[in-house]
């Protein structure tokens, strides 16, 4: 099942999605969106990882996210990416073309996986409309992913205050 | 039926009223608005059109909704108002008395309309609270907006990543 | 019971959290954690107030709520706490240390309080993700509090538009 999990800052997305993995009893693949570029970042991220169990493999792909969930196709693993929005404002700060294939590449893909993947996305439009054009175009394409991706998930879970909210179910 | 259809940017908001529109098969008047201020804005407003039915009528109206929904009242039309959070920066950016006025007009005009209206507004306070007093002015005015006009619908939706998530429903 | 209510700005939380008060029939102290540091600050606490009944009783009280909640313990009253993330802010404003000793103060008391109390904070972490550290310090910080006071307390409520929408119900 593909399941997309939504929320604000901190509202425990990550480990709601964690929990999901380990009730799955299978190998969990974690897909890290982040790379460290300064050192609040290097902390957020080696924070994530100590939260994690040991036996989890890690992979850390900013960009090539279909590649990374095609390799996966042949394992029965139970797959975490975390976090689509980190995701997209890599692809943004590449490139629009590339923000643009990579994306795609992903919906494309969607459909025929049949591992368990839990997307983790940030909330990031229920804000005031940020001033600067890169920053409303980021809003605007993460709105557009979470559409899409809800559309391809049969699962869409909104968290709250660490409190799960399901506002899409598998039929 | 009033329907108020909330949601962050980029979350389906738009869409939703269009197709609640299309189900209704009556004429529809799309009101916008919108001003094209800047070539970012005016390049929005003309994607927003190509997406909607050629046979709709659509009036451009930054301030004087309520005269503009007023006029419809002899006529069974379906009614698209997108969006209301629009509406209140334009009428902030005339004065604060034009801003009360006219958002009294709405509100006393609304109990007497019978034709269907989708009211389509942003979600704009979920964000951390802007630092200028305009902008925190602007957040405040769109919360009570929304407060008095989820109270004078029958129907209240929230669009979270492109699925609506009725709040408030008809009695 | 205790009871957190979350939402955006002007969404109807204080509003909310007054009737859930005055529903009670008990003596009502009113906690208020905002402190006037300029005019418009004042003006806003001003209007608050004169929309609360006279016979409540009224404590500021910015840093120390623990203790003020425990004073409490020995009077059957109802009391609201408006607002948590006014609180954090004002923690944070002292030191992170000042900050880290009075939320596990309060998250310490919470199990053993027998009054009815209602926990109004704001939703701020559904916009985009600020720039400065200590923006994001803050965020993350009102995010754990909410995750946290959401498992202490036995309802949870989320305010849309003046709706209340449950997320947490008493067992």
């Amino acid at each position: 099942m593909l399941e997309l999990v939504l929320g604000g800052a901190r509202s425990g997305k990550s480990q709601y999605a964690q929990s999901r993995a380990v009730d799955s009893k299978k190998a969990v693949v974690f897909i890290a969106t982040a790379t460290a570029e300064d050192s609040e970042m290097q902390q957020r991220i080696q924070l994530h990882q100590q939260t994690r169990p040991a036996d989890w493999q890690t992979i850390e792909e900013p960009i090539k996210l279909a590649n990374t969930l095609h390799a996966q196709q042949e394992n029965n693993t139970f797959i975490i990416v975390d976090c689509l929005t980190l995701w997209l404002s890599n692809l943004l700060a590449r490139s629009e073309e590339i923000c643009a294939k990579e994306t795609q590449a992903l919906l494309t893909l969607l459909p025929s996986m049949e591992n368990d993947v839990v997307f983790v996305s940030n909330e990031v439009g229920m804000g005031i409309v940020p001033m600067g054009e890169l920053s409303r175009r980021f809003v605007d394409e993460a709105g557009r992913l979470h559409q899409h991706m809800a559309q391809s998930c049969q699962q869409v879970t909104q968290m709250i205050a660490g409190i799960p909210h399901v506002i899409k179910q598998p039929a």
